[in-house]
């Protein structure tokens, strides 16, 4: 994995989760300034750093970024706002540049302030241990796990007007996860030369064509930031370099997004659902962000049912128009339902398909248009239930 | 209880659900023509015995009603449609009216053709058992339920110019329940003089106030249907007496919404939703709806974790516009976020009240206007998984 020059990182154990000695604070920084832009939730109720962050964003001189997880900052009024600052003026003191360079963002449980005497020296700690190559950006995308089960990074290499460029992202989320949001963390940095503006205009589309596209439970967190670093020199991007760059970006968030909702909070399947055929992409992503949270369609996965009806009838209260002779329905290759009618099928045998297979793919093609999404979800578990009953007390 | 006058009803078993002995057929006749008026699923997706009473509905001479359940004849296309109106003419040749007088409602797995070898002897069969009287209600009311484990009947009975007047009503519901419908099966009975135009207008009034005000997982049925049924002599009902009919009507099926919530699939909380000092009405509900639809939120209650930040970042997305200083919330007695800022409290001491507490109350208070809203919902179990991962095969 190559990864963006110019750029260092780490995560350490400063001991803001009352249990164990996992690493809970990572920093990323880079060593030269970076052009920064970031979109984040549209929760009206959002944590202490995202709005820092929205402050400072986007900008020219961009240093670095100082993530906490286990607690998310969120709901704790002015004090969780002095917090953040604070936070970002004690990595900005170590590292020789101003506070307003530094970006913060934080995940875990909403409601608690921040323990600040162990979150400051662990900022110090951070800045001492920062380092380059894969071994520490491992350790950083470790660092802002929560539940997740395993670290999320992704990396791209490509050859742009005659030198390397390399996009690494990482990024975390397992619940708490609904569209309408960039998803809980994502930090997406590259040594390539890209003006503030055109990362500006990239992290929407960027964020709607990945962490958009998923859904864990479709409850939109708090806490949710995707932010971009490029701190590359020489002569900016432009045309289809930029277009080069600007698809192995989304590329690098769609695979960051995907392999959020493949490790959601008690997943036993990933689920993919392709929506083909309406009249737009929003209405094909309305029905399939309705499919996607349904506990009832989650559940029938979870128990390997061919239950294909309550897919239709989540399609059919997603607010897009449309008759019933007007779909059809896949389920991995079987098809069960076409053009309004069911069709027999082996219940056994697709059920035995469903049991064996991880990932499965629900497609259904309406006759509206031309209009497609891919979108990811899970099924519910009673893993799920059991970790988020288990969650704080 | 005393019943509305005129009206029977039955329960019968005629074979629909492949297991078992249980009742899946019922019938509620009214003896007399009765005024008649419903609102039904605004899913797109709607079954067929929807579809034939949309068309027949309201009306001035309705004799009555034939339910099936175990098979929602759903999704089943022209031969589904030919199916209901079958239900009817059977029903309508044994008591002699015609086939237009009567409705027809099904609930129960959707995409399956109805056994109508099976359902048309069970009408006839249905026919010749009816009678008056409590116990030939709660046959009815057993006939209709699913997953339910019990019936919910609810009735008032009120001296309106002059006379006594009775209302009952009767539902089923345990899952796939969400606002935005009339519920899965509600029926109202009354021997009031009605007119068909104030039936009409109070059916949706009801629905809002009742079944649109709770939510199980929030997947609105293919099915939903809540019809009223006016079968009353004399003089209709006008001023002050309809009012209080009205107000009747409404309480009637306030109770039957709030037994769904509380008997919903696997449920071990009810959770009663107060959202006060927003706006609107529908800034309330809004509110209230995304709260009671998290399944963060839904977990949460389940393991008795006071983990209150998931009810206000669950209100953060529920598109309304406030900023966290102007929201307080309670659980139970304990004020646990007040001005945006949160405030001390026993964990221990509020879990334990969460667990010994079969039904809890949460408060949010806004400062934003003067309206409120009252919305049920339950929790997410291990056995709603259980039961939903296992449902037809």
């Amino acid at each position: 994995m190559h990864l963006p020059q110019a750029f260092r990182f780490t995560g350490v154990h400063c001991g803001i989760r009352p249990d164990g000695d996992r690493r809970d604070l990572a920093l990323v920084v880079s060593d030269r300034p970076a052009r920064a832009a970031g979109v984040f939730t549209q929760n009206r109720v959002c944590a202490a750093p995202v709005q820092v962050c929205r402050q400072r964003l986007p900008r020219e001189d961009a240093r670095g970024i100082v993530i906490c997880s286990g607690n998310a900052n969120a709901c704790t009024g002015e004090r969780g706002l002095a917090d953040a600052r604070r936070m970002t003026e004690i990595a900005a003191k170590s590292l020789g540049c101003k506070a307003e360079q530094m970006l913060v963002c934080s995940t875990g449980v909403i409601g608690r302030f921040l323990p600040m005497d162990k979150v400051e020296p662990g900022i110090t700690d951070a800045v001492a241990h920062l380092g380059e190559g894969p071994a520490h950006l491992d350790k950083a995308a470790h660092a802002i796990l929560t539940t997740d089960t395993r670290v999320k990074i992704s990396s791209r290499t490509l050859l742009l007007d005659g030198r390397d460029v390399s996009i690494t992202g990482f990024a975390k989320g397992a619940a708490m996860i609904g569209p309408n949001m960039a998803t809980l963390l994502a930090f997406v940095l590259t040594d390539a030369s890209v003006t503030k503006d055109d990362l500006a205009r990239l992290a929407p589309v960027a964020a709607e064509r990945s962490f958009n596209s998923m859904s864990v439970e479709g409850h939109t967190s708090t806490n949710d930031s995707l932010i971009f670093l490029a701190n590359g020199a020489g002569p900016t991007l432009r045309g289809e370099s930029l277009a080069a760059f600007d698809e192995a970006a989304i590329a690098v968030c769609a695979d960051l997004a995907r392999a959020i909702a493949a490790d959601a909070e008690g997943a036993s399947h990933l689920i993919t659902i392709e929506v083909e055929g309406t009249r737009t992409e929003v209405e094909a992503r309305r029905i399939a962000k309705a499919i996607a949270e349904s506990a009832l369609v989650k559940t029938a996965f979870f128990g390997a049912d061919p239950n294909w009806g309550r897919i239709v009838s989540a399609a059919g209260y997603a607010g897009v128009e449309f008759e019933e002779r007007q779909l059809s329905l896949w389920l991995g290759d079987f098809l069960l339902y076409e053009h309004g009618t069911p069709l027999p099928f082996d219940a056994a045998a697709v059920s035995a398909f469903m049991q064996q297979n991880r990932e499965l793919t629900v497609r259904l093609v309406f006759m509206l248009g031309k209009a497609r999404c891919t979108f990811h979800t899970c099924d519910l578990t009673y893993d799920y239930v059991r970790l988020n009953a288990e969650y704080t007390t």
